[in-house]
């Protein structure tokens, strides 16, 4: 079963307000077993309003209308739409009712304005009237078509409360059921995947998506047909044949991160993690910590962005800073040992590099990252050469170290 | 001069992914001078998408396609374009000599699949082919049609730096003249403001947006007029109302941010700066470094989750932490004291508080928050309670302790 969504309003198309409430719809209308066509946003122009309700009847089997049904001038919906589809206004006796019962409680409201709302069109049937959220559903040809309010919380109530049941109902038995998951990939360019992905057979049911986020991957794998149990087991057969392929490369699923995932490989493990941070100046921390719970495993860190920082905190010797520069393979190890043992963590590790623009040169330019990480058994240091901005660099670098920590747990 | 905005991809049509690109278009379009008539999303479907682009084209004077345009077997934009204005692809000889020259020099990365890139419409000319993302302009019929990459940021780069310039000299002296300032306020909220603004008269030509962008406002500023020295000028006296009414409110502008701004301040009064952050665990040292050229007069920090972080960086006593506990007034003055001190800084300030989701008491409820401030002539400390999730809390503290040595700098 396919619909459209027509977002209505000004202030969406001058791009004022972004329209949240139709990728709010889309998404649970695609969970409910609904697909939309096409989304539109148009501004409060009836003709174009009559003319994008037209042709998406011609071409869907439901409608979903939000925005301009309020009661000041510029809301123009339902008179575009009692034109477009000729069936003229007329009062509805008990939406009027209760404005004239609302408007005698609250004497100050201006009366006249507010008796716009019980003006609908030909055939409407409102939608939970008493929440006083203007809302209706009109029946065209067999095809349902749905109006809300363009606030977004009044939308939102609208659509999960009373939509999706009509809907289901209506075409009851018709939509299909899905499962979808995401996986969480870095290390990889989408090519590479796409070309990994092409290599298996997945069945004609499954439909794949690639979006890079970055500095990720996500890959989205969504199963459809039109009885649970042949789902289940096709999408438990897909997800098998990708996690095969992608391996290591997957670090985690819907909702994880990577400080996520890594957070539960230390609480698992019981081991206390710290970080001595140069270039990415706290992120790594920061990421860390936004995950709930973080303090179990994680002791805090050292933002080492002066070299007088890395000297007071971190034990790194004056002389050695001088003699080979701060961003060094010797630095980085001696950064991660400083910050292990004065912590007193199991895991360490370090981050010295050149996010940029400046202070680049021929030898290290600018994206050249040391990460260093030590625990029990030995320090070890890797060099890279990020590419990007500043921001890019220094995300890049987080998620690479966070993913060393990740793969020496895994290993251990 | 009117167009239409396409966004094209099924994450968008299954709502996985909100569309942002389409409302950040329209609002820089607008600002330029150019009306949006409509905006659509569609799903990855060649058809629809031809006739999305063939009926914007009856319409409007330009018209903008976003996404699809990947090396993935998803991306189907540019066969669709192709086919639905009749113009065959080709290889583009730049694009793929520059592709070619990526792939010698990044040999691990598959081949064949990034010649798709390169092979574009006929009468294509690729939007800054150097900077490799991808986008192209087309030419139809005296319209322009410009297509760009799905992902945000490349998105947004390639709009402002491209489009709005190629727009404005394809249709130059039909747009109208426009100024647009864009204010960062931070401490009131969207109707603290409001009000304040309905009590001047900015004119009938000024257009005002309120965007809350968390944890700021931003608000809007349009002037617009049919000549460049009437709008200059109203534009000016609306500008020094609103600076007048709002005040320090203000704590920048356009595209300052408030370590953007601090920063400024710390570099023009010659000030080294350090932090220790507990609840807020490295965001601070984060913002403060993602300004390029802060190595100038940040130093750096310490993230002491642990307590025995706050022993060992910050030179809390023991005793006192077991006494009052980490959450208190006076552990936040030892922490800023101790970091000032060890990092030779002139000024430091320090954050212990609950972010949640536990954590909390009846005494000290989640969102308790005590930020520290040391300098030369004293160690202040204030108690504050912010409301909302992890995430809320620690961004509400991190910008209101920046704001708390913006105005300590202000009123040296």
């Amino acid at each position: 079963m396919l619909g459209e969504i027509i977002a209505i309003g000004d202030e969406l198309t001058s791009g004022r307000i972004t329209n949240t409430t139709s990728g709010f719809a889309a998404h649970h209308l695609f969970e409910a077993g609904f697909d939309i066509y096409a989304m539109h946003t148009i501004g409060d122009t009836p003709a174009l309003i009559g003319e994008a309700l037209k042709r998406a009847l011609k071409r869907v089997d439901f409608v979903l209308v939000t925005g301009g049904l309020g009661p000041t001038d510029d809301d123009l919906t339902t008179q575009a739409v009692s034109e477009a589809l000729n069936r003229p206004t007329m009062p509805n006796l008990e939406l009027l009712s209760l404005i004239r019962t609302h408007l005698e409680e609250n004497s100050d409201q201006p009366v006249g304005s507010l008796d716009k709302l019980a003006w609908l069109p030909e055939g409407a049937e409102t939608l939970n009237p008493e929440s006083k959220m203007a809302g209706f559903q009109l029946i065209h040809r067999d095809k349902p078509i749905f109006f809300l309010p363009g606030i977004p919380h009044q939308m939102r109530t609208l659509l999960v409360e009373e939509v999706l049941p009509r809907l289901a109902t209506w075409y009851k038995g018709h939509q299909q059921t899905s499962r979808q998951r995401i996986y969480k990939i870095f290390g990889k360019t989408e090519q590479e995947i796409n070309l990994q992905i092409e290599q298996i057979n997945l069945g004609e049911d499954v439909t794949i998506g690639y979006y890079p986020v970055f500095p990720d991957v996500h890959l989205s794998i969504i199963v459809r047909g039109d009885d649970q149990e042949t789902t289940q087991s096709q999408a438990g057969n897909a997800f098998g044949l990708i996690e095969k392929v992608l391996g290591d490369f997957i670090y985690g699923r819907d909702k994880e991160t990577m400080a996520s995932v890594l957070g539960g490989l230390l609480m698992e493990q019981k081991k206390l993690f710290s970080v001595a941070e140069s270039c990415t100046g706290g992120l790594i921390s920061h990421l860390m910590t936004s995950v709930a719970g973080s303090s179990s495993y994680f002791l805090g860190g050292v933002t080492s962005y002066a070299n007088s920082m890395k000297e007071t905190y971190l034990e790194v010797e004056p002389a050695l800073l001088e003699r080979v520069g701060a961003v060094s393979p010797e630095v980085a190890e001696r950064m991660a040992q400083g910050m292990r043992r004065k912590s007193q963590a199991d895991i360490s590790i370090s981050i010295t590099g050149i996010a940029g623009p400046g202070g680049g040169s021929d030898e290290k330019p600018v994206g050249t990252v040391f990460i260093g990480l030590a625990c029990d058994e030995k320090t070890e240091v890797q060099r890279f050469l990020f590419s990007g901005n500043r921001y890019e660099i220094q995300h890049k670098t987080a998620q690479t170290a966070l993913n060393l920590v990740r793969h020496y747990l895994l290993t251990q």
